[in-house]
């Protein structure tokens, strides 16, 4: 599993992060992971979880799986084939791409099945409770208002970072709590952990900046 | 653009088509491809699209395509993305991932904006016709309930395939049709030509077969 | 079949609308529809389209149905469900509650089965002649990007109106055409009817109208 | 809120409980619920709800609402709408109607701010516990393999109810357990109550039966 505290990027589907410019952040990211230490995943787009993960010896994950086996699910996200392919992880129900709660129960199950670490993503600190009766390795909660704005959640809102590693933690304490939105720099990633988080999930911080470098080793610092 | 008449082959999300399995069915295909010179596609799932295009010469495509551009769109397939990991076209509204009319239309125009054969599926004559007033290179009409059986379409209704041919040119004439659901061997192919049709679409056909080779080779020959 | 030209109101979930004010709006648009002997016809939410249909003799339409049959779908709607209840007919795909493409086909089979009056809401020329292709009484094209606007899509886009309307009629020359999009006033109305549309759809622009009476008169005087 | 012991009938879309027959049914219930003193209560479709609580002095509920607030939502179920329509509670999620876990979140706190009983669905004894940390009224869980079966799931499944409740309760112990799937009989209700459910939700062992009232006395003897 993920060694925590961690730092997860999502480049979901940004021109700036599809094909070989994925792999070009995952090397990078690889570098300074390397480096110093600090524990990172990539979440990539399905048809690039292969090359990224033949590219770079850090851990690859998938944006998604669907609640499926093997079968009639034509362009569906199988979760043995992001696995085949090389991903270690995913992530199930971010912002962007809601299923229903049976069918996060379900992806949950497939991903213990095969081995996946896996982070449940979550809008609040109800449903981030919620998640935890369904005993994922992580829940990454996210306030949707602050997804790519320019305040970090540690600063906009840190009551929902507390209160849903309380409230996570209560239902089942194993279960570990990411943090994200407006993520931005090593400030934002040590408040998080102050908060009781066991790391950050980023997305456009990282993707969407000029230097990508430089922001990868201050998120690092935070850690 | 696929030459036709053309054998389109939807590996769907098969254990038996997923991640190696994929390539090894790609590579068979591409074969007897060659020494036929029987046109024919493969669509793979998003994850294998990589690693199928590299090992194989002839056209990969993906299973599925959103309706998006790049952006904040965690874990949706993105057309420049199964482009970049190498497809050259994509199937379009399966009838295990049907889209909204609006959104078929927005897929359509993505897969030309970027130069993507597309297949649109239909289920029957009035979809056919309806998909047609989009303009897209290729529909595939397969009525459901006969996917996955034992009875090929151009045995079981060989109405809906001449009728939807017709329905289609009268709105569209350079609109190309295939047809689909039970089909399985050369006889199958020769008599959806016969009906009008410019190839076949089929999945357990070829990838449940304990013969692949053999039953590839009796396609071919009904081209 | 709705006489026309005519102006159908969609009431949406505007609280403005909802319950008996629900019925106020439908009894004042039966009021002006009976004196100036205007067709007319207006949408309302499910649940109140049984009181709507007793207190009004105009006809009351549904905002939309679901494709299925008596059985087992619970909270979905059944269209001998609202024809029971009163309505006479319904909308289809409505750029707020868009369907798949196999579905609207459904949808306009189970209408026809049952008698009811349906219009298929569209969002550009292609897909209204797509839905042409499924043969329904109306096809009402509304850009999605003028909706709740303040531009009439008759003056924004005339272009859109008068190609659907052609699109539409080169496939189905019975199938009628309705605009909407940012209809406010008569002269909206009489553009659309002077651009070959049968009439118009309207949301907005009279549920939000601080004197709904006046605006319902005035749109009347364009047909 | 709804007095427990209770049974909930949910007359889903049935032929047998659409318009005039759902009404004879609330009537039949609302007779035998006053004469033996049990608490009931009938879910009925959007388009029936007003005419039921205008006809039946007992409660109404809605079959699904929709995670909205009043506005531009063509054809979706307003909670405002079916409580001004009569409904005095909803079942949210079934098993029918599925709902991202966000809009469930969303669903429970629409209905609590409406003051409008509610009863999510749930499908096993995981997502029973996550639907606590949301804090509803009422938890339905019902297996969906056998929601429309001949067999109980207080027979067939008792564990999944023992367990539900105990789960549910560890999480938050003023939620309320009903329990439905193949439920027919007053032994039935007898043993969910004895399982330590506050009820039972129940559907086609009422709706699909020759002789309702003889069913529905014998499902209030078990209470």
């Amino acid at each position: 599993m993920l060694k925590v505290p961690t730092i997860v990027l999502n480049v979901k589907t940004y021109a700036e992060a599809t094909g070989i410019k994925a792999v070009e952040i995952a090397q990078l990211m690889e570098r300074i992971s390397k480096e110093t230490g600090s524990s990172m995943a990539i979440a990539v787009q399905a048809s690039d979880i292969y090359i990224c993960s033949q590219k770079v010896d850090m851990p690859v994950f998938s944006e998604h799986i669907d609640p499926i086996k093997p079968g009639s699910h034509t362009g569906w996200t199988l979760p043995e084939a992001i696995k085949s392919a090389g991903a270690v992880g995913t992530l199930i129900n971010h912002s962007e791409h809601r299923l229903q709660l049976a069918d996060i129960d379900l992806c949950v199950a497939r991903a213990k099945e095969l081995n996946l670490d896996h982070i449940v993503c979550t809008n609040n600190v109800a449903t981030s409770k919620a998640a935890a009766a369904l005993c994922p390795n992580f829940i990454a909660v996210e306030p949707p208002e602050l997804i790519g704005g320019d305040i970090s959640v540690t600063t906009a809102d840190p009551d929902v970072v507390s209160r849903s590693v309380k409230a996570v933690k209560s239902v089942e304490s194993k279960v570990r709590v990411l943090c994200g939105a407006g993520v931005k720099n090593g400030k934002d990633v040590a408040k998080a952990i102050e908060l009781g988080a066991d790391g950050v999930l980023l997305a456009s911080g990282v993707v969407k900046a000029k230097n990508k470098e430089t922001v990868i080793r201050d998120l690092a610092s935070g850690l």
